[in-house]
């Protein structure tokens, strides 16, 4: 039988073993001593059990409880709502990890494609990606589009993501955009020899998004960027699952600080952003980088690439796409913190570069070719107009 | 053209205006001044405004900005992805409200039934209707699902409702509980003369959803229970929305708190569990009394209801179910803070009655008729054996 361990952090309050029978049999069984036998036989396979207790400092502790799956469809609604439903509601109490038991675990899906499903396709290995973002499309033309998007692949961008503010539209419909990209990533690909991904939004209502997936692949998408923590992290897995929906879907952070930034209440973010997206399949997620003015805190950050990178029977592995605040000088902090198996993604980093983004995408794959090869990138830019001009603008060139 | 109007509650960091016109700017065209004229003409419908700027106190400031709804769809997730999406992530920042004009007002359903709607059904009105939830039934069989059924329906309650925790089981299987329900539910309106709801709960996986409300429509369920919180607020608009699914929805704040509790992140209770859940149409809504254990402060509480029962040009009143910790004695208490057009709901106060849950209904009844006609409860308690007990347990008896 599966269970899934759900791990909280709360007040220390001196008395964490009491606190922690009391969320077992109160989210499972409701009471257990004051039952008769003939019912606790009954009852024993449904009840929460504390796995462990933890003081972690005068102020707070950690408390694991295990939650039998017979108690719950597997399914994260379900799960959620057994271990963080109620007692989201109930005082200081932060839903820190949740681990399933292979039983359960294998009920969900994780990515179709992963790291190497997706580097399958762009033909690459042995470096991070890179991916850049739309700059001020909203509002912006069918031709404004084009122009972006041919520039970020010119200089030789792996993954172009829309806007995650652009929905589907009069001025650049959700189908136009496709068709578009379709062909002026073939026109590129002639240019650079190079395969690149458009990630087009998809948006609309909940009930409409299947058919609008299997829609925007029949019209030749490559990816879709989806605000999974508008919809909901089933919503997501259902387009995961659906077999004719056979492009890699990127997981955007939209609405997810909403759960995940406060210190005492709601989900720790190497769960939500890390453990949760890869257990429902995304391929790719995005999280604010350590480094930019929208910034994770650095432990937290790490701790949503180690979920989704560790090693793990069922589920493949997704790709962590840090973002914000991201120009080439720091690609070698990038290398450092968050290793090969990540994308490098730039909105102003690739944007802002002088010379335009085809230069600031080449600034980008030669800060890569350079750290891979272990050369300063100061040395490197001597020979790469580029990136010299990138680090000239964002540091690093002294 | 409509527009979303969002108020956050900031730090008061002494430039307030500033914050405000870099979040109406960042979250809709990203730049304005360094934009040639031609550009700012295109470019003008979408522009955020900062509506007001507000400080509340050395520490905290209030920021409204107006985003026109030209930049989204009219579906929830587009538009917490444009008022907070990645705003969500960007530092201290809490959404307090989200105003809708009534052009977009108007694309959101509200209640099918709403207040008057339930009350025709059940045939009452000018009291607060009575709800009570199953106890201890995880790991329990049909059996024991009927009997506390048929007991909480004797003694006068007007709804039942699921336990929030109680998914599709082989032990009491969805269809079965409906179609047990609806034989019971029959048999005490003959006894009491009442119609009694039973909300089933509504779970498994996204996808299914749909076609399992109709099929328990279909079976007879006269109410459903919803964990909306876990799946999307847009997966409840398109279950109120299909008009085959033609009874009662009740919302649950399961996992609300990840999103509700923190002082400073996340989203406001009446927002949240208010005006949200009733523009997308649930009947009635739980969420934690002022008076529990399991309690919100009262100021919240009170606001989620007035949003739930302000008048609404498009949208009919939802019925607020204060939740956890009441008990008879609490009534009076109840009418004052929530008034008639409420929902008054027990557990343990209806199953904890010494004489079971029958009396524990008739007590509740009791109290209300007490109170509508302004006797004290202790005096009601002379004539009434039910009442008169359960002011011994839970006080209020002198
Ligand atoms: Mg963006
Ligand atoms: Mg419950």
């Amino acid at each position: 039988m599966g269970a899934a361990i759900a791990t909280y952090l709360v007040p220390n309050n001196g008395k964490l073993e009491q606190k922690a029978e009391q969320i077992a049999l109160g989210l499972t069984v409701g009471s257990w001593t004051d039952l008769p036998e003939v019912d606790q036989q009954q009852l024993a396979k449904h009840k929460g059990e504390v796995v462990s207790v933890q003081e972690v400092s005068e102020e707070q502790g950690l408390i694991s409880i295990s939650y039998p799956s017979v108690n719950f469809s597997a399914d994260i609604p379900a799960i959620l709502t057994t271990v963080f439903g109620k007692l989201s509601l109930d005082g200081v109490v932060k839903l820190i990890d949740l681990d399933f038991t292979p039983e359960l675990a294998r009920r969900f899906p994780g990515p179709t494609f992963g790291n190497l499903g997706i580097r399958n396709l762009l033909e690459v290995s042995e470096r991070p990606l890179l991916m850049s973002i739309f700059k001020g499309i909203l509002g912006r033309d069918l031709s404004f589009f084009e122009q972006q998007l041919r520039a970020q692949a010119l200089g030789g961008v792996d993954i172009v993501k829309d806007d995650e503010i652009l929905f589907d539209n009069p001025t650049s419909p959700f189908e136009q955009r496709i068709t578009i990209a379709k062909k002026v990533l073939q026109e590129t690909e002639q240019v650079t020899g190079e395969t690149t991904l458009y990630a087009v939004n998809l948006s609309g209502r909940s009930i409409d998004l299947i058919e609008k997936a299997k829609q925007a692949v029949y019209l030749g998408a490559s990816a879709l960027l989806f605000n999974v923590f508008t919809y909901g992290l089933d919503t997501l897995q259902a387009l995961v699952e659906d077999k004719d929906i056979s492009v890699p879907i990127l997981a955007h952070p939209s609405f997810g600080g909403a759960i995940t930034a406060s210190a005492s209440y709601g989900v720790s973010a190497p769960l939500w952003y890390g453990k949760l997206l890869r257990a429902v399949g995304a391929d790719l997620v995005l999280f604010p980088s350590p480094y930019g003015s929208v910034a994770l805190e650095r432990d937290a950050a790490l701790g949503i690439a180690n979920e989704l990178n560790l090693p793990h029977e069922f589920w493949k592995k997704a790709l962590p796409v840090p973002s914000a605040g991201i120009h080439p000088a720091l690609v070698p902090k990038l290398f450092e913190d968050f290793g090969i198996d990540s994308v490098i993604n730039a909105g102003g980093g690739v944007h802002g570069h002088p010379a335009g983004a085809t230069a600031g995408g080449r600034a980008f794959r030669q800060a890569i070719q350079a750290t891979q090869k272990g050369i300063p990138l100061i040395e490197a830019a001597a020979a790469h107009t580029e990136l010299a001009e990138a680090l000239r603008i964002w540091g690093g060139a002294s």
